[in-house]
C-alpha cells in the first residue's frame, strides 16, 4: 500500500485551496480556484460545491476529504451560519460526500488551522492550545488534551465573538463588543476610518485610495501615527480577548495566525502580549502560555482539514 | 468486597466539609469542622491539615481521598494561589498524602463541582457543560466531551476572570472588569454600596447593619428598587459571561450554583438568559444551552471531590 493520502479543501472568500496531504503533514500537490462568482445566495450549494469537486478529482478521487470553510460548521458537517453567505443549514458533507463518493469532514476553517498547527507547526505536540486567526474577522481553533474543541454541536470556539466590551462597537454577527469588532482587519479599517471623519489627520491614509486594514497597516510601517495608534489598540483587544480564553482554557501556547501580515509581528502581538500578561490569573506563581505567532501561513487551512479527514475516517 | 467509597472534602471559608461518597455519588457518611482560626498566612499548611486529616480518618482512613478548594490549583495538586489566603505554592497532595497514605487529588472547588453536576447532578449524561458559582467569587467548571477541562497547567475554567468590560469595576484578583468584580455577592454589595454613597436611597438597605450580598438580596425581596435593579445588573453581566463562555466552548447546557440563594432564580438567572441569548453567535439557527440551576447544593463541593478521587485513583 502507497502513503496514506488525504485532501485538504479551504474554501476561502475569493478562491478555493486544495492539497493532497501526506499522514505526516507533508503537502504532496496543490490546486486552487477562483471562487465562483454568485457564490453567496445560497451558492455554496451550486457553483461552488461543483469548483471543491473539480479540484478534489485532479489531485485523488478516491481519497478521504477534509473541508475547512468560515462559517459556523455542526458536527454533521452542515453549515449553521456563514459571515456575508446565505448558506444557512446547507449539508455540505452530505452533498460533497453523495457526489463523491469518499468520507467527507467538514470544520470551521480556524478549527482546521489550529488542528494542522497542533500536529504539524507552531504547537506540535503540545496538548492544550489556543489559536486566534486575524484577518477581515477573527476566527479560533483549540486544542484540549490534544484533541480539538468542538463543542456540543460543532459550533465551539467561536473566539471572535468572545466579548472584550459589552455595548461596545458593533460586530457583523449583530452582537456589540465582540473581539471581531476591534481586533479585525475590518475593524481596523472602520476606526481608521472613524477616526478621519473626526477631523483626525493621517497624511498617510490620505494617499490611500481604499482604507482597509492593509492600507492602515502600510501607513503605520510608514510612521503614520493615527495607524500605528489603530494597530495597537487592535492589539491591546487582543490580547484583552486572549486574556480571558488563557483564564478559561489554561493552554500552553496561544498562537496567532491569520492574514495579518507585517502588521501581526510589529505591532499585533506586542501589544496583544502586554494586555494580556497583566490580565491572566495567578499570572506571578503559574506557567504563562507564551503568545506566538503560528506557523503555517496560507497551508493552516488546507493541511488542517486534510488531517482532520485522516484522524475521523475509519482506518 | 465492599461497595467502592471514596472520602470528599471542601476547604470552605469557614467551615471544612467531608463527605464519604459512593461510586454514584451517594453520601454514606458525613463530617464537618469549623476552619481553623489563624489559617490565613501559610495556615494551610498548619492547622487545616490537620482538621482535614481528623475528618478523613474520622470516615474511613485507607479510603482515596478528594479535596476541593477555592484555589488555582495545579496539576501537582499545589496551592497557586488563592483569595485572601497566602498558601502560594503549597503542596496540599504531597502533604496530605504523605501523611494519610492514601491517593490524594486536589482541585479547584468549582471544577469539583462541576464534575458532580456532570456525573450525579443537573447535568447527568451531559458530555459538554459550562458551570458557574456565584457566591462570594465568581468559580468555575466545567466538562469537555464528557472530561473535566484542566488545562495545561491545571488552572483552567477561571470563568469568574473571564472579561466582560475591560478596565472595569477592580476585581480582587487585581485585574480591572472580570465577571467576579460585577456578578459576586461581593460584588453586589460593593455595588449596592457605592450607589447608597452616591445619594442614592434604599428604605429596605437603610436597615441592614451590614451591606452584603445577602443584604441586598433581602432588600430586593422586599421589592426595594435599588436593591432589584443592583441584583438584575449582576444577573446581566453574569449573561454576558456566559454568552463568552457559550461562544467559546459550545456546551450543551450552563449550570449555575452557589450561595446566591433566591437570588439566583428571582433575579440573577432570568437577567443573565436575557442578556446571554441576544448575545449567542448563530443563537437563531444553532441549539442555544440551557441556563439552569445547579443542583446539588451545598453538596456538590464534597460529592465532586470524592468521585473525582474515583476517577483519578487506579483500580
Amino acid at each position: 500500500m502507497s502513503e496514506a493520502v488525504a485532501i485538504g479543501v479551504d474554501i476561502g472568500g475569493t478562491r478555493l485551496r486544495a492539497a493532497a496531504v501526506a499522514a505526516d503533514g507533508t503537502v504532496v500537490a496543490r490546486e486552487a480556484s477562483a471562487r465562483p462568482a454568485g457564490s453567496g445566495a445560497g451558492g455554496v450549494g451550486g457553483e461552488v460545491v461543483a469548483a471543491l469537486e473539480d479540484l478534489v478529482q485532479r489531485l485523488g478521487p478516491d481519497l478521504p476529504v477534509g473541508i475547512g470553510i468560515a462559517s459556523l460548521v455542526d458536527r454533521a458537517g452542515r453549515l449553521v451560519e456563514a459571515p456575508n453567505l446565505e448558506v444557512e443549514g446547507f449539508p455540505l458533507r452530505d452533498r460533497v460526500m453523495a457526489s463523491l463518493g469518499v468520507p467527507v469532514t467538514v470544520v470551521n476553517d480556524a478549527t482546521a488551522a489550529c488542528l494542522a498547527e497542533g500536529r504539524v507547526g507552531a504547537a506540535t505536540d503540545v496538548a492544550d492550545v489556543v489559536l486566534l486567526t486575524v484577518g477581515t474577522g477573527v476566527g479560533g481553533g483549540a486544542l484540549v488534551s490534544g484533541e480539538l474543541l468542538r463543542g456540543a454541536s460543532g459550533v465551539a470556539t467561536e473566539f471572535g465573538h468572545v466579548i472584550v466590551a459589552d455595548g461596545g462597537r458593533r460586530c457583523p454577527c449583530g452582537n456589540h463588543g465582540c473581539l471581531e469588532a476591534y481586533a479585525s482587519g475590518r475593524a481596523v479599517a472602520a476606526v481608521a476610518a472613524e477616526w478621519l471623519a473626526e477631523g483626525r489627520v493621517s497624511p498617510a491614509l490620505a494617499r490611500e485610495p481604499v482604507i482597509d486594514g492593509e492600507a492602515v497597516t502600510r501607513a503605520a510601517a510608514d510612521g503614520d501615527p493615527l495607524a500605528t495608534e489603530v494597530v495597537n489598540a487592535a492589539g491591546h483587544w487582543l490580547g484583552v480577548g486572549i486574556a480571558s480564553l488563557v483564564n478559561a482554557l489554561d493552554p500552553a501556547v496561544v498562537l496567532v495566525g491569520g492574514g495579518a501580515g507585517q502588521a501581526m509581528q510589529r505591532w499585533l502581538l506586542p501589544a496583544a502580549r502586554a494586555a494580556a500578561e497583566s490580565r491572566i490569573i495567578g499570572r506571578r506563581r503559574r506557567p504563562v502560555p507564551s503568545i506566538a505567532p503560528a506557523a503555517l501561513g496560507d497551508d493552516a487551512g488546507v493541511v488542517g482539514a486534510a488531517l482532520l479527514a485522516f484522524e475521523e475516517t475509519p482506518a
